[in-house]
């Protein structure tokens, strides 16, 4: 047998938890021999959820914690004030080795101070980023950085680039992914304080594949694999995406009913149009990695399914394979 | 009859200039006998798009320039050098007071440079904001400022909540519109520098009806008419709301296209549909103001169709009518 890795998931996390992140841990262990799942939470609320499912109980293990980290607390605080929580336990056994990776659908805020607090940086590593992969035309590219640290210096963006073409590389499988940098228009000259530092230094920055400034239009079109931005930026860009994926998508479904013509198209369209949205769901990619850590630690949507969470530990599979982590510490000193 | 306004429509702008230019002077005053239209650009062919319509020939007058100012073309110097372009000859007449506004597709740099160089700011006004209007769902909001100045300071932004409030209540008739910071979060503590500066400031400006903070999510639902942010952020909203709209629209279509049982359905919701994503276009709300000037420049999509450039000329009477630079004036100045 090869390797085992050893995923640490929060069944306290998010709006259907218990539920989503038990079945989680059952589907993943059941579909891969090589992944071990820690259960972090109340033990009664995550047994009961266990019992429901037929599993390999030799590789799902609760690890059973009293507190419980509420979306609204301040995440500082929390952090601090609740160390018999689920995400500080499982954060802590990162820390001490007893597990590769994290993953939690409960407060972003608590997670990303927890993962900087507890889990720490790696050495050389300035700011750890957030980055989820979105939705492209035809594939996903990252979004990076998307998290509380807003603000940044263009030596995070540098790192940021360097980072993610190892995570888009060696976990999502894109080879020389194409780093480009949030702009307002394609020439070098434009853009604001940060932006016009960071390019230069881009340019020059050895290992990646440096394509210059990316306009937000071109996102979506997938004119790029590693967007790179500042935390403000990331988040306007993250949410946008969703809002007006969900306004379109809405607006396509009433168009449809205005009529008995388009109410009988509408049927007909249904399943083609379904399978083809779904595609453009930012949830079907797996969670976001906070990435720098010393361990890995993904933050997935508060409303994530259990599919969504299954795909997360599944690219902590993936990341500790790849030895992600090793590669981070080797280029990042690099200049 | 009652006061006419006087529109300068810059002919040579635009991917398609002159013609949609011309065409939208033309529907423009055959639909409303208060506009008059100068048109600035080369005599010759003006005068053949001209030729092809009906039209009150006493309410469009060509004003003949001979040079034209080329999208690649640095701003700066194009306004300095090319006085004899219809953009410079276009926005002196406005300074002058020979006519109260001008509208181009062309050159967007160029004509936000022609409008503070040429036209000049309104006394007090800090910065003039360009604004456009974006699509929602059952509505538009005013995304302010999408200009090519960024790094604002927060005293910019709290003009611009009232210079796009006065333009939401008087041109597009939204009563006390709700005015929202884009942010990172509903929390008054969140948010970049800018954002913490500025959120204090516009909960204490009088004559404005400021709700907060918005989410880039909820721009798209339509929880706010005035959307302020600096003008970095402004260009990523406004550019990525066309990019996630055109993919989304032709994973549509193509996801329709994808058995023979969804293609019959697909002919049957083409009509419904088409209306529908219609009313999110953003090219149907006319053109994006650049306020704050001592008279009013409007900048129309370069690819803008006889349509959105007569809906702007529209926009410039509406403007002069409800006396918004006197509104601004008699604003501006208090705190």
């Amino acid at each position: 047998m090869s390797e085992v890795v050893k995923v640490v998931v929060d069944a306290m996390g998010g709006d259907y938890a218990p539920q989503e992140p038990v079945h989680a841990a059952v589907e993943a262990v059941k579909e891969n021999s090589e992944i071990f799942v820690y259960l972090t939470g109340i033990e009664e609320q995550i047994q009961q959820e266990l019992k429901k499912y037929q599993y390999p109980t030799d590789r799902i293990e609760i690890v059973p914690t009293t507190e419980v980290i509420e979306t609204a607390e301040p995440p500082v605080n929390a952090i601090r004030k609740k160390k018999d929580s689920s995400i500080v336990v499982g954060q802590t056994m990162v820390r001490k080795g007893e597990a590769d990776a994290f993953i939690s659908s409960g407060s972003t805020g608590a997670v990303l101070v927890g993962g900087q607090v507890i889990v720490g940086r790696i050495k050389g590593v300035e700011r750890p980023p957030l980055a989820p992969l979105i939705p492209t035309k035809d594939g996903v590219a990252l979004l990076i950085d998307c998290g509380a640290n807003v603000d940044a210096r263009p030596s995070h963006l540098v790192q940021f680039a360097k980072m993610g073409s190892i995570y888009m590389e060696n976990v999502v499988g894109i080879k020389n992914p194409r780093v480009a940098i949030v702009n307002i228009g394609a020439e070098e000259e434009k853009g604001n304080a940060l932006v016009k530092e960071t390019f230069p230094l881009l340019k020059e920055t050895k290992g990646i594949n440096f394509i210059g400034s990316i306009e937000a239009r071109d996102i979506p079109a997938g004119y790029a694999d590693v967007i790179v931005c500042e935390a403000f930026v990331g988040n306007v860009i993250l949410k946008l995406y969703e809002g007006v994926g969900a306004t379109l998508i809405s607006k396509v479904k009433s168009g449809m009913m205005t009529s008995l013509r388009s109410k009988i198209g509408a049927l007909l369209v249904k399943p083609a149009l379904k399978k083809t949205l779904k595609s453009f769901d930012a949830s079907e990619h797996g969670g976001a990695p906070l990435l720098g850590l010393k361990g890995l630690v993904v933050k997935t949507h508060g409303s994530a399914s259990y599919v969504e969470i299954k795909n997360g530990i599944k690219q902590c599979l993936q990341f500790k394979k790849q030895g992600i982590n090793e590669k981070i510490k080797e280029h990042i000193q690099e200049v």
